[in-house]
């Protein structure tokens, strides 16, 4: 295994002090539990946005903390859920007045420890599961996992509490969002997660891995590895049977790199997507393509699509002021 | 070799169309010869700033154009000088009566292909030369190596341009900045350029390349795998003896990922090198962490340290509307 670190023991708090000392404008990094959280206080009556589950995604989620988005993220240790302890004490430090939403991704491990959060929090909370990976089929067993669509719910729900949605009215949007939400991954190589120092899964040279999980969980099926067009044309296909978007409809399209794939790739990627839906008579209104929904050093990328209309859009728009995505502020 | 493509042939353009269609609010792609511009037009009597290299760097130096940064991008093939048609084709373009300056990494065909443009071209223009990369011994042969430090040159410039400067008054800043930046490198692994379907060089797992090129070019030396903080306190030592910053200056730190290595260990090194400045009195008023000048998937990264006087600091803080670094617009 080659890393940058000092000891698999202390690679989550250096890194999380790193993150913030380089970010010290917009976040501050509280250590005993871990958790990151806006520097300036939000505006009294604002819903409180909280996500996390396990770190090895980053940006995602402390790279989303900041105006327009989220009020704190809590990062497990790598792969692990976060512990109620840290939410907890991320949501007495940013509660203002208009309650608590935990915006969480649907891992066994996050939802329990969120919900236990929820039982012993003070003030109005609820929560919203983000379960947007089609790879899966929806009805076996602990239901669809959550990925890169995370992102897109996060910044829509987030300039909605901003603008002063309530909590009602944020868990509402959140689930239309998620509804409107369709991803799947394709991995061409494992990640290492530090403390096992060896990969996570065995994958051949000439194969790939369709439908994997951010964490390299198995997906749909192994495949011989084809181009691009070929992958772009099977994962597409499986989203766009599951939200079957009107011809004229407006969509976003997010390519998410998993860490190891170059930009030059995720370009090429994107342009495929695009194309996609394009000849379908879709309208792809806006895009996001990059790093954002991490598995360590993986290559490999996902897509995902979300239907948008008018308010999803404009909210979409909205400034946003954060580590990873940043404009009209 | 395991990437997302359809053919080493058509990847470069596939993926700048994809790149242009995700960005189509702030570039245009052009592909005959290739070259990627604003879309809006800049201020007419404004410096055009064009820069380029080799492609597998990305997302320098597409996704730094836009509004306060450069004018227009030549991209060459995968580790490739760019063609003087591409940049005088990108200069005629984007040339406005405010004469041409080219950004020009140090590389022989770099300099050799810009230096031909500009003989070709028929308005005022200069180069300025970004020699950042302060392993290689300054009376070595070539001179040293433009890396990580030309998006911090690009950015400053830019902001710059776009505030009036005239070309002698950007060439000259330009000199500045490259003057008070230095970087180095270091690779974990190599990375795989897609035409020739195999690492540029071998390393062992318990080796790492120190002062290693944005090519995979052999550095200064190669040692065994050290802790985090060794390598920091390595890589820190040899800036630091070069620009020898005084107690209470301000510098910008910039952390730059070679691309396969995660956003975690990069805010972890981040963490480090601003403690060894910070424990010298040295103000680290400004920072970057990031794949911003990248070698495909290589994994490591570069540490850049900027001095910083007024004028660089509030140019640096000045708005840009890119594909990659955006923020006051």
């Amino acid at each position: 295994m080659k890393k940058f670190l000092n000891s698999t023991d202390t690679l989550l708090e250096e890194s999380l002090r790193g993150f913030a000392l380089a970010h010290a404008d917009i976040v501050r990094y509280c250590a005993e539990p871990h958790y990151i959280a806006r520097i300036a206080p939000s505006r009294p009556g604002k819903v409180a946005l909280i996500s996390g589950g396990g770190s090895g995604h980053e940006p995602l989620h402390s790279g989303f903390v900041g105006f327009g988005m989220l009020d704190a993220a809590c990062p497990g240790q790598v792969f692990t859920s976060p512990t109620p302890d840290q939410m907890l004490a991320a949501a007495q430090a940013v509660e203002n007045g208009g309650g608590v939403l935990f915006i969480v991704k649907n891992y066994a491990g996050d939802v329990m420890n969120f919900e236990i959060a929820g039982e012993m929090l003070d003030c109005s909370h609820d929560s919203l599961l983000v379960h947007d990976d089609v790879s899966i089929p929806e009805h076996q067993g602990m239901g669809r996992r959550g990925i890169a669509g995370t992102t897109i719910v996060e910044k829509i729900v987030g300039a909605a509490a901003e603008a002063g949605a309530d909590l009602a009215a944020c868990k509402a949007l959140g689930e239309k969002v998620v509804h409107a939400t369709a991803s799947m991954g394709v991995a061409l190589t494992s990640c290492t997660v530090p403390a096992l120092g060896k990969p996570t899964f065995d994958i051949a040279d000439n194969e790939m891995e369709m439908g994997v999980g951010i964490h390299g969980e198995r997906g749909r099926e192994r495949k011989q590895l084809a181009s691009a067009s070929e992958i772009v044309d099977y994962l597409a296909a499986i989203i766009d049977e599951e939200l079957r978007p009107a011809r004229g409809q407006s969509v976003l399209l997010h390519v998410n790199g998993f860490g190891g794939t170059p930009l030059l790739e995720l370009n090429l990627i994107y342009g495929l997507a695009y194309q996609y839906w394009s000849q379908r008579g879709v309208n792809v209104a806006r895009s996001l393509v990059g790093n954002y929904t991490t598995s360590l050093d993986m290559a490999g990328c996902s897509l995902t699509l979300t239907l948008l209309d008018e308010e999803m859009l404009k909210l979409w728009d909205a400034p946003v002021h954060t580590a990873a995505l940043r404009w009209g502020c």
